[in-house]
């Protein structure tokens, strides 16, 4: 393990990397992982970035950016109905970083591993000149037939979505100080997603997907893959205890912030009770805040008394 | 296509990544790839990370990055004897980064893509108040039991590599304005590794690597992984023409940079016909350049008269 013949990065790798490496990994000791596909089912695979200064703050306690990592792309394989298997994540980070940073970064994926099952398959560690850089790729097994996708709605499906919706996004407004909300729940909504691992949507929604960029946005990204539009009841969008204490000002940062991480569904009417059923088996709330409708593209708002609310911006766009 | 409801990253992405998908990647247009997994084959993946100014430089031609970072991913797979399949990618670019860039960077990845057989499956863009950050994620097949790894090599088996070593270190050289070689024929060799897709080492191998970190370096893991050392005589460790004309003085460069992207392999001595044969079928050229032993761990470089060569440095670390 500490090999004097070994360049720093091995050791790194192998204090605080492989302990997290699973089967297929062959421990890290190889350039790539063996995988042998379980067989009779299909892969979901996805991959997301995270850049320090964009999708976390540089001083956030390392443990959670690792959860946060693995969360995020666990939120998609869930939106999809796949089960976690295994990832490959590549970090590069700043030199001088301190191996305590390493340590908290490898206990908050390990603490994951354990909570949604997967385990570390392979990766790249290399230095950067800027802020810390993440990528992370996860696989997922799903029933051949019982994907879920963007597309797939159906005219007079309800639009449903899990937990609460804009916790995330006001818990940045308290990050950067624009709110206060002294319990630290919004806060750690945006620091620590809820990705919605094991509610069993397959041959249930017509399409889903999970909700980052903004529940308004997202669900033009569901009508516009169906081709349909939808119409959503402000008043009905779950939010939590902490959110309606922040006031109706917030309303709109709760309906198009992001990162949420909560899963967002079109479920035809005669699926809503066993919609219901897995919510219940996974103690997964969900709540029908809408219904999806051939007539205009696009997302509508209701706000008191239907009308349509005005919103200044559909969502978080990165560029 | 230019639907003014979708924020700039979806254009973006239907611009210049849409072309690039493959099979399963449901077009770019979902959260996840759905990828049934080819009968009777295992998966090998792998993942690597380039940071601008760490890996390449950030005015290179974007294109000539673009195919970097797919090749650098396809070696890895090259050397476990697998065939390239699908990769999911990750790119997080400075804002107000020019639409040439991209397109650029998607040109590379297309000729690169047709080159080697293989299609994007999915992956992120995000912004960076850094550097370029590029994470890629290959996978590929392998027929169960032909997969080649670090470990595996026994006492007398020899100690084999591909093309030549040394040019990328050397191009380095030049791009640093270190070297003077007129031609461009290390630049490129530093700029656009060559990766050995097509050699099929599997059941001729015992062991192998693709040598990225330098030959020295490298050859040290693959003692390590097998508990063996080996020797390597200098004068046997194949160059280019403009490697030989650039002196002397160059050879430790040559011996422990690294960026060569060439196979390194342990060959039993009864299979030497058979990787002579595929490297024939393969158009590669592949050189002995020494033995592995049950001897004195570690890498034995021989020089003129067989005397041990003192080198300064064992190869490259990021830390």
């Amino acid at each position: 393990m500490s090999d004097p013949a070994l360049p720093p990065e091995f050791s790194l790798i192998a204090r605080h990397f492989r302990p997290l490496a699973g089967p297929g990994s062959l421990e890290l000791r190889d350039d790539a992982a063996l995988l042998t596909p379980p067989p009779g089912k299909q892969l979901v695979l996805t991959a997301d970035a995270m850049v320090a200064g964009v999708h976390f703050f540089a001083d956030d306690p390392p443990d959670l950016i690792g959860q946060k990592l693995l969360r995020v792309n666990l939120s998609d394989l869930a939106a999809k109905g796949a089960a976690p298997l295994g990832y490959l994540m590549t970090v590069s980070t700043p030199r001088g970083t301190p191996d305590e940073w390493y340590a908290g970064f490898a206990a908050g994926l390990a603490r994951d591993q354990a909570a949604f099952g997967c385990t570390l398959l392979g990766g790249d560690t290399t230095s950067t000149p800027g802020p810390i850089s993440l990528s992370l790729t996860i696989i997922g097994t799903v029933t051949p037939g019982l994907s879920v996708h963007r597309f797939g709605a159906s005219d007079g499906d309800g639009v449903w979505v899990t937990g609460t919706i804009g916790d995330g996004a006001l818990g940045l407004q308290v990050a950067l100080g624009a709110l206060a909300e002294p319990s630290g729940f919004l806060l750690d909504r945006y620091r620590l997603p809820r990705p919605r691992v094991g509610l069993a949507i397959g041959g249930i929604a017509s399409a889903g997907m999970d909700v980052s960029d903004g529940l308004v946005q997202d669900l033009g990204h569901l009508c516009r893959a169906s081709g349909l539009g939808a119409v959503i009841d402000a008043a009905a969008v779950p939010a939590s205890a902490a959110a309606r204490a922040a006031g109706p000002r917030w309303l709109e940062t709760r309906l198009t912030g992001g990162d949420d991480y909560e899963l967002l569904l079109a479920v035809p009417p005669a699926r809503e009770d066993a919609l219901r059923a897995a919510a219940a088996a996974a103690a997964i709330p969900v709540t029908r805040i809408g219904t999806f409708h051939s007539g205009a593209s696009g997302v509508m708002v209701a706000g008191p008394g239907g009308k349509p609310l005005a919103l200044t911006k559909g969502g978080w766009s990165h560029f």
